[in-house]
């Protein structure tokens, strides 16, 4: 490839916004929309082109906190999507990039017993990131309308009021300052079953595999049926979604990357002044020692 | 460079662990001993060439715990050091290097109330890193018998059974799994006075400059005589302490990039066996769907 190759993030932005009533069946998961370069290697390549200036804003973001603005600005992605979509590999190579003392990573699991004692979102609360950081939830309050909905865990009662409710959730934390960000990482039935193969054919793989993950493959059509719900009834223009074609990970990882970027730059934070008299401690720290 | 200069992570280390009765005078912080190249480019490329065995073996530390081994294995990496000495830029430059999901960093600042109404260790062992994980300490336990000892914040009888209960705390975290390894970044106060200044002249730094940094340097000859107590008092052959000569940043890196893989060499985690029948598996994720 040529080094005159640029990629345009907001137009990876606009491609990937989720359009209002989204049919998943509409969307090609292994479109690559966007991009300039030819395959694999110019991704690599170009994301790491990026990893420069993602790493500028994020440094940015982290010592603008420094100055205690109001309300405290800080970044939350939410990364959704089913087993072997990529969760784990977009917060390696795509947040991998960047400072890892301004990145806190959470992984949602099954919820414990104490969580389960209290609200949804409680548990979602608690790992919200502070002032300057861009925090990333692997799995998220969303599941409390996934895998809850799909495998009936409530009934229909509890679960559909919550989608207003992470509604009203997600515009409280706009409005003290967060910035949100929604991937849905999306893949075909055939990939899926290829990554799972492929991490049954690797010793050194094993370990990510999990037999629980067959019976949520086989209720796929429900799951598609649930996400679609989610992308239609949460994707505020203050908290858009993302859907990713994730079919090709390089992509995948390019894509997000570029959005990001997006987003950052419109966030548009900046190194805060000096909180002291810089001639003067210059002066101290020449006349120190 | 040639390609075929070689690094030996057991050099490193041997060289850098601190050795009895050590005086920090007799130590020189911009000394290189084991690096094989020419100055800071060479460092950085051959940091570089350990970021993918770096990578396996911290995949294969969290890929191991999955296996609920036990003890659980897991590590600690304590980074202490005067201001500006380069503690963050190791966070940075050296663990950034592997998945930032294998990697929990905490840093810890001055005491808050509720800290202060437990014992020195409470707020420690919160953030003791779980099966699997990488945890880094930016600052730690070492605090109170170092700033608490220099200002006097609490009476001798109080910090001087510090160094006891220390060095009893990290051999209870060593009998549960935990590998401890200790890095003392060592700079001159010229350096120090250039690293201030270097901020100072610099308003994309200014957040990083305190003038509070001032009464602490001021202290020099006292928190070396406090550090050296530490080094002396508590490098059980358990927990050990490297004193790196940290003048030079790509040294720096380049050495604890080195230590520690020698660590995660002599830990050895392997990949888990399967906890599931694989050909069963194989044949259930080719039926499904």
């Amino acid at each position: 490839m040529t080094t005159t190759i640029t990629t345009s993030p907001s137009c990876v932005r606009a491609a990937l916004a989720v359009p209002p009533n989204v049919r998943l069946s509409d969307l090609d998961p292994s479109a690559t929309p966007c991009f300039p370069g030819t395959g694999p290697q110019d991704a690599a390549q170009l994301t790491t082109q990026l990893s420069k200036e993602l790493g500028t804003w994020q440094e940015k973001l982290y010592a603008g906190s420094k100055a205690k603005p109001t309300p405290p600005q800080r970044m939350l992605v939410v990364l959704q999507g089913m087993d072997t979509a990529g969760k784990s590999g977009v917060v390696r190579h795509v947040f991998g990039l960047v400072d890892p003392q301004g990145v806190k990573i959470h992984a949602f699991k099954q919820p414990t017993e104490e969580e389960l004692a209290h609200d949804f979102l409680w548990r979602i609360e608690k790992q919200v990131p502070p002032a300057g950081y861009i925090g990333i939830f692997d799995r998220s309050q969303y599941e409390d309308v996934l895998v809850v909905r799909v495998d009936e865990l409530v009934p229909p009662s509890q679960w559909e009021p919550r989608f207003e409710q992470i509604n009203q959730f997600e515009a409280s934390l706009v409005d003290s300052g967060v910035t949100i960000i929604k991937f849905f990482l999306h893949i075909s039935p055939d990939e899926q079953k290829a990554r799972l193969l492929g991490r049954l054919n690797n010793p050194n793989k094993y370990w990510k595999y999990s037999p629980g993950d067959i019976p949520v493959r086989s209720k796929w059509a429900e799951y598609m049926a649930a996400y679609e719900d989610v992308l239609n009834r949460c994707n505020q223009d203050i908290a858009p979604w993302y859907a990713i074609p994730s079919n090709n990970k390089w992509y995948r990882n390019w894509a997000i990357a570029n959005i990001l970027l997006d987003h950052l730059r419109q966030m548009n934070p900046a190194y805060p002044g000096p909180s002291f008299d810089v001639d003067e401690q210059i002066t101290a720290v020449e006349n120190s020692l």
